[in-house]
């Protein structure tokens, strides 16, 4: 099956009209409007991240990811390929994605609500920090693999360009707050800012942040420093 | 089984210890510390209110309530019963808890995830407010009941004393924040203040919300106008 070209993500297209809207009406813009790219905002359900040898005992000799949906930062996606996570009480995750492409290590990113379900405890750790964190079972459909470690909920975080990170006034490390509108509107604090120029303006929260503010694609959203 | 009286909430320990120690070392009391009552922040897990009538259908005829562990808003109770939602798309959540005492209204109130989980979308309602709204169908030991309506993500609360309401400054059906401390703290914003004389400062989120922020017993909580 064809992987279709993906549609420019609803904050992409808002922030190019907002543009073109005030500079028609000669009017200047608002200051997030002079931002030199949208803030994206995407839920990232739980998944994995896998080495090639875990993808190997999954899936049998030579097995390559194959791409389901390309994500918004360059070159990711969410494979087709999905596993089933067998917990430390033997309660399972079905259909646990897998996000591609791999990495050189094995990490799994899970929300506090399916950690409850699994009868686990995890750590809240930036991502690739898994040093003492509990491991798990994977089971695919050519074998099992197990995870010594890397079970963890992700730290909330902001993935900027440079250029982001300059004009939100913000350095590598830095933490930036998340406000979040709506009818149950949170704002989020403690978000970690990464930069690198390989990457797109884009917020990765969880399901139980995203729930716990009903995120939709039309939820008003500001990066406060 | 006889029902042990409750020990009291640590915010409640927390705040006399920290009204003696001030008083003790002859120092003037921060703000909140002068408040009349402690901040309790509970979660609460999804569940459900129900009529005599309804308790009747599910457990048999002249069932009533038995207590399982008393709550912190004076004679509500979490029931020893619990009944099996049947969502729209025949999946099911088990062992429903039901809240006592029986209500003139049946109401379940679910998280988000819940509802996306069973394949349901709810709507955001105050509790009470559940016209239109979708309706499932229960199962107890006895028999089955019909909800026509009352599944609902309920509102975000505080439950106030006029004492209460007055050292804040807020009046019945007004909005506060919650800013919840910790190494992935948030702020909820449009906190209906509901105020009454039988009310014990509480503020109810859900579990949703309690897992963005992995509340915790000792996880400091800030009410904000």
């Amino acid at each position: 099956m064809a992987v279709a070209a993906s549609v420019p993500h609803r904050a992409v297209v808002e922030h190019l009209v907002r543009q073109s809207v005030y500079s028609r009406l000669g009017k200047p813009l608002p200051h997030t409007a002079t931002a030199p790219n949208p803030l994206v905002v995407n839920i990232s359900a739980r998944h994995c991240h896998l080495t090639p040898e875990a993808v190997e005992a999954l899936f049998g000799r030579g097995h390559q990811l194959q791409v389901h949906k390309w994500l918004y930062q360059e070159g990711q996606f969410a494979a087709k390929e999905s596993v089933t996570l067998i917990g430390p009480r033997s309660r399972v995750i079905s259909n646990l994605r897998i996000l591609g492409p791999c990495r050189s290590l094995n990490q799994i990113e899970l929300a506090y609500t399916d950690a409850i379900a699994l009868g686990f405890e995890i750590p809240l750790r930036a991502s690739g920090n898994i040093q003492g964190t509990p491991g798990c079972m994977l089971m695919g459909p050519a074998g099992f693999f197990e995870m010594k470690d890397g079970v963890i909920r992700a730290l909330r975080h902001v993935h900027m360009h440079p250029t982001d990170a300059d004009f939100y006034g913000v350095k590598p490390g830095d933490n930036m707050k998340l406000k979040i509108g709506g009818d149950c509107g949170i704002v989020l604090e403690k978000m970690l800012c990464r930069v690198d120029k390989s990457f797109k303006l884009e917020v990765h929260i969880d399901t139980d942040e995203g729930n716990a503010c009903n995120l939709q694609p039309d939820t008003a959203c500001e990066l406060i420093r």
